[in-house]
Order: structure tokens, then sequence, then C-alpha cells
């Protein structure tokens, strides 16, 4: 296992030369300055990032974390916590919503399980399919109504397992990676992790997940409520924060994050529950940021709370929230093309158009 | 040339059989409802255009429609009319933009001239490059400023021949069909089809173009104010209003719209002026709507009128400004995802996944 604190010491800056040269072919290129908005800044962010004014990324991955969370015995899905594992087995047969997506971003999928409770379906997906990677915890998280969901311990072997799932994709080939989950429960636990780092009330970072409503919705938010209470986690100590009221999968994307932006691969964040852990991620090591694409805006309302924490701004608003990295594949297409425009285009000089009078 | 008439009546309502299949199965798909946002609307949009509950968009193509614009003499565009055919080149040969967004979109790209000023210069884009098909009305339109900008007759060749190039695109198989264009001084055109089918002041309707600010975004103002009052179009006459003060291209696109709706071809607006090429189309054939999506919100701020008068919400609002088919093009992603989620995915039952409790 990596030692957590040598892969945060890699974490550099972006290439300062790189960004000075993609500034330059930008405003060579034959369009009107600033004319692609909102892509030209992320074009020179992935030339940063990549270290080259041509920024190219021809391997994409999407990794989804999963596992389950003890904190479902207090009733706080809509959705019973088997359906981890059923949805495990649905990613690798290629039945799944990011399945879909993915193809269509001509991305590779793996799933990882840091500790789904119950048996995985046993499934075929056929050899070009999604790979699994297993290192289980435990049959889920501890309940974190009642005392911490993991130790400071297993939270470390977590983003130690994220660390190395960052290094195993980096070894396939990858230019960019794109980050989800699945967990039922884990929108509770991210409401909890970023109520505790902001200082925020669980009201206004608790939202309805995948269908809480009326009289349930408010005793979510009262159990995210006795979560803090309970557990009294330290907002100064992001690995605290993790471990008494977080997941393993969100302990797992933490790791993955930190490997990511130690490798220099540009992220791709997708909703709630990978802000949630990037949000760790920063706390730990604040030179993530810079690596960090946010691809859209959640319907959960603590999303708004973690972007503006992570000074983010998502290039979707779709109204999504599904999760498992749905919103961060969706978001490729616009990634990739920021980077096309950047590294194919011509210049003024090069196809001989007249410049502005 | 086929009768633009004819056509008009061939286009038909959506699909309510496929509308009706592709809401079951969306609500049957392995997700929570409703968690795919605004992506789940579009969907059933797809499945009621191409008439399938999973709709399939293999083949893309970006359509660009140029032309030059008489009007430029009055100094409203911040480059020269030479860059029109410059630019022409430069889609032929790959150096654009759009070569970039439509390469990563998986989408061909054909270029037609409707009457560019000047000679395109030689270029070879090689075989598999883009397509270039060439129907000149002109050296570019007559300067609406002092009079007509082309006669009604002409209007009406334009529209024919983009409604062959539709029936051409449809020729080479053809599930999604994005639109763009080039002409310096199309804004100026467009802001002035814009006013004159709305009602609306100049101010509201006219933006800063590829960079006209100051003393001259005021005299490009001036010139949409005096464009209405020298040709006094027809507000209840769309071809009145598109022959005396649009363009050959936007023309063009007319027809290109009207011809892929006839043929049940999804249409993917990009920015400011095809939107007002969709205005005049839907104000021509009302059917046209519902076969329209929005790519995107435009930093031009006639464009925000043009989507309200057409009853569309973008897809994206990225803060673009190219044209070109460039936004359509980055939105092609988001929509095909759209279509594969709701082709490919599995149902509830067929992946044994537990529904909500």
């Amino acid at each position: 296992m990596p030692a957590i604190e040598e892969v945060i010491a890699r974490i550099g800056p972006l290439d300062e030369g790189a960004l000075a040269l993609a500034r330059e072919r930008e405003a060579a290129l034959t369009k009107p300055a600033g004319s692609l908005g909102r892509l030209e800044e992320l074009a020179i962010q992935l030339a940063g990032i990549l270290g080259t004014e041509r920024p190219r990324l021809a391997r994409k991955a999407i990794v989804i974390m999963a596992a389950d969370h003890g904190v479902t015995a207090e009733g706080i899905s809509a959705y019973p916590a088997e359906v981890t594992p059923q949805m495990v087995a649905n990613f690798l047969t290629g039945g799944a919503a990011i399945n879909a997506l993915a193809g269509g971003a001509g991305a590779r999928v793996t799933i990882v399980d840091l500790g789904v409770r119950g048996a995985i379906p046993e499934v075929s997906g056929g050899a070009d399919g999604p790979m699994l990677l297993r290192h289980p915890l435990g049959p889920g998280t501890a309940n974190a109504a009642h005392g911490p969901a993991m130790t400071r311990e297993t939270a470390r072997q977590a983003i130690a397992f994220g660390i190395a799932v960052a290094e195993a994709e980096g070894g396939r080939g990858l230019d960019l990676l794109g980050v989800g989950e699945m967990g039922i429960g884990n929108t509770t636990a991210a409401s909890a992790i970023v109520a505790a780092l902001t200082g925020l009330p669980p009201e206004r970072t608790t939202g309805h997940g995948t269908g809480v409503i009326g009289a349930a919705y408010d005793r979510k938010i009262a159990i995210v409520r006795q979560m803090l209470v309970t557990n009294r986690p330290d907002p100064a100590d992001p690995l605290d924060v993790l471990a008494k009221v977080g997941g393993f999968e969100i302990a797992g994307l933490v790791g993955l994050l930190l490997g990511a932006a130690a490798a220099r691969v540009p992220i791709v964040l997708d909703g709630f529950i990978t802000g949630a852990a990037a949000l760790v991620a920063v706390r730990l090591c604040p030179a993530v940021q810079p690596y960090l694409i946010a691809a859209h805006r959640s319907a959960e309302p603590g999303h708004a709370v973690v972007l503006d924490a992570l000074g983010l701004t998502p290039l979707l608003d779709l109204g999504l929230r599904l999760g498992e990295g749905s919103g961060a594949a969706l978001a490729f297409g616009l990634v990739d093309g920021a980077a096309r425009h950047l590294a194919e285009m011509a210049t003024f000089a090069e196809a001989r158009v007249s410049e502005e009078a």
C-alpha cells in the first residue's frame, strides 16, 4: 500500500510553462477571442495539468467506488441496502446508466468494491466489459448514528486502496478520470461530512437522495444531526470527519483523487458524494483543487455548498441526481471538446485567415 | 427543386405510440425515477421523433451554411468580409473549431456555399474530410440598410436548396443533424429578423457579434433599426422578413430545418443565427418546433429572445458565441447520452434490482 503522506507530497502545482504556451496558442486560433467561453479556460487547465499546450484525452476511464452504510438501519433511504450489490452486478453486465453513458463517451468503466454488504450476484460481463476490483473493508460501515462509521485506521486503508486504484488505472493508460459511486445511504454520509467540514446545519446539506420525501426527509435530517452530535467529528481533521461519519467508498474516492492528482491526471467529479470526497481531499491537500473539474450541478442542495467550498463552477446543470459517475461521463464530451479545440485547431497564420480589423 | 409547400405539408406530429412506449420504458429503467433530469425528457422527445422507444443516433452530421452580407459595407462587423471564404477553406482543411468538435462527437461535416463573396481559396481536405456543396445565389446579399437583402424569389430558392441539402444528407444516412453557419455580418441580419418577428426593439436583439463594442456597437444597433425602417418587413409574413433583412445562409438554414423535420430527423440548433432561422421556420410551419433541440444559450442577448419565442430550454450555458455549429457539436454528446440511456439500459426486472420500498 502506498503511504498517503508520500502521495500527498508528490501533488504539485499546474505546469506554468504549459499554461503560458496554452494561453498564447488559444489567442492565435482561428476564432474570435473568447468565443468558446468556458471551454477556453477548461482547455488551458487541461494543458496545465497534462503539461502540454496540445492536450489530448485519448484514454478515458470512469471509476465507481461502491460500499454499504450501516446508517441505512435508520430508514434514511428510499431503496433497500440490497440494491448496492444488485447495482454492482448491473454495472458489470452493462445494464446501468453509467454503462450507456460511458460507452457514448468512449470511456472504460472500473468498479471498486470497498465493502458492499451481501454477495454480489454472479454475472458475466464479457471480456471487454467493466473490471471489478475488490478490497472489502467490512459488510458496510457501522451505523454512524450510534458511533463512528469506521476507525481512523480503516479510513486510511480505504484511502490507500483508492491510491492503488489510481495507480492501477494509470498503468492501463489514463488521460481523463471520471469518478462515481454507488452505495445506498451515501447521500446521508455525504451530508454529514459536508455539514461537519463547512459548519453549515444539516438542513442545508441534506437533500432527497434517491427519493426521500415528507416525514422521511425530516427523519433523514435528524439522523444527519444525530451522526454529528454522537461522533463530534473535528472539522480541522478531515480524516476524523471521514472516519466518523463517512463511508468506505467515500474514503476510497479520497484516495483515488489524491492518486490521480499525484499522477497529473485531470479529474471530472460527478455529483454530491464525489464532491464531498473532493472536499475531504482538498482539506487534506489543497494542491488537489486545480486538478478538479465539476461535471454538473446536482439536484441535491448540498452539492451547491460543496461546489462553493471547492471553488468550482460546474459545466452542466441538467437536474441530474443519479450518481454512478453518470454526470462525469456526460461531461466527458465537453472536456474532450475543450482539449481537441486547443490541440487541433489551426492558427490565423496557418490557415491564412484575416484577423480582427 | 422540391416545392416548399409540399415539404411543409409532410411535417407531422411526433409519434404518439413511440412517446407512450418511451415513457413506460423510461420508468422501468434501473435508476430512481427522474434521476437523469433533462436527459429523460430529451430521450422521450428523440423517441417521438424517430418513432422508436429505443432511439439510436449512429449517423450524425453538422451542416454549415455560409454566405456573405452586403450590410457589412456599413462597418457593423469586427472582421472583414474576406474572412467568410477564408473560414470556408479552413472548414474544408479541418482547421476550424467545428472540425475539432465534430470530430470529438463522431459527426461528419458538410459545408454549403449559398453565396460567399470572392473565391474560396483552393484547398484539399482529403477524401474523408468535409464535403462542400455549392449553390451560390450571388456575391453576398444586397445591403439591407438600403433595400431588400434579396428578392422573395431568391429567398424561396435558398429555402428550396436547403431542403435539397436535407434530402442529400438523409440519403447519406442521418440520425442527428446539427446546424451551423458562417457569414461575416450575419448577427446583424439575425438581429433584424428577430426584431421584426417579435416586435422587440433592435436594442434587445442586437449583441456584440464577434467583438463589436463601444461606438461600433451603437452603430450596429442603428443599422439594424435602419434595415427595419427602410424595408418595413411584414411580421405576419416570415418569407418577407427573411428576404428583406435576412441572408442567403439563413434562408438555406430555414430550408434545411424544414427538410429535416419532414424526414423526422432530430435537429440540434447552435446559437443566435440558427435560432433566428428556426424562428422563421416555425413561423412558416409550427409543426417544426417539436423536432428542435437547443444546444446552448449563446452570449448574444438576442438568443434568449429567440429561445423564449421558440419555447426551447438550452442544454448548455457556457458563454459560447462562435457559431459554425460549434455549440451543436458540443451538445451532441448529451443528446447521444439521452438516446443511449433509453435504448441500452436494463429494466429493474431484467437486472433483478429491487425497486423503491
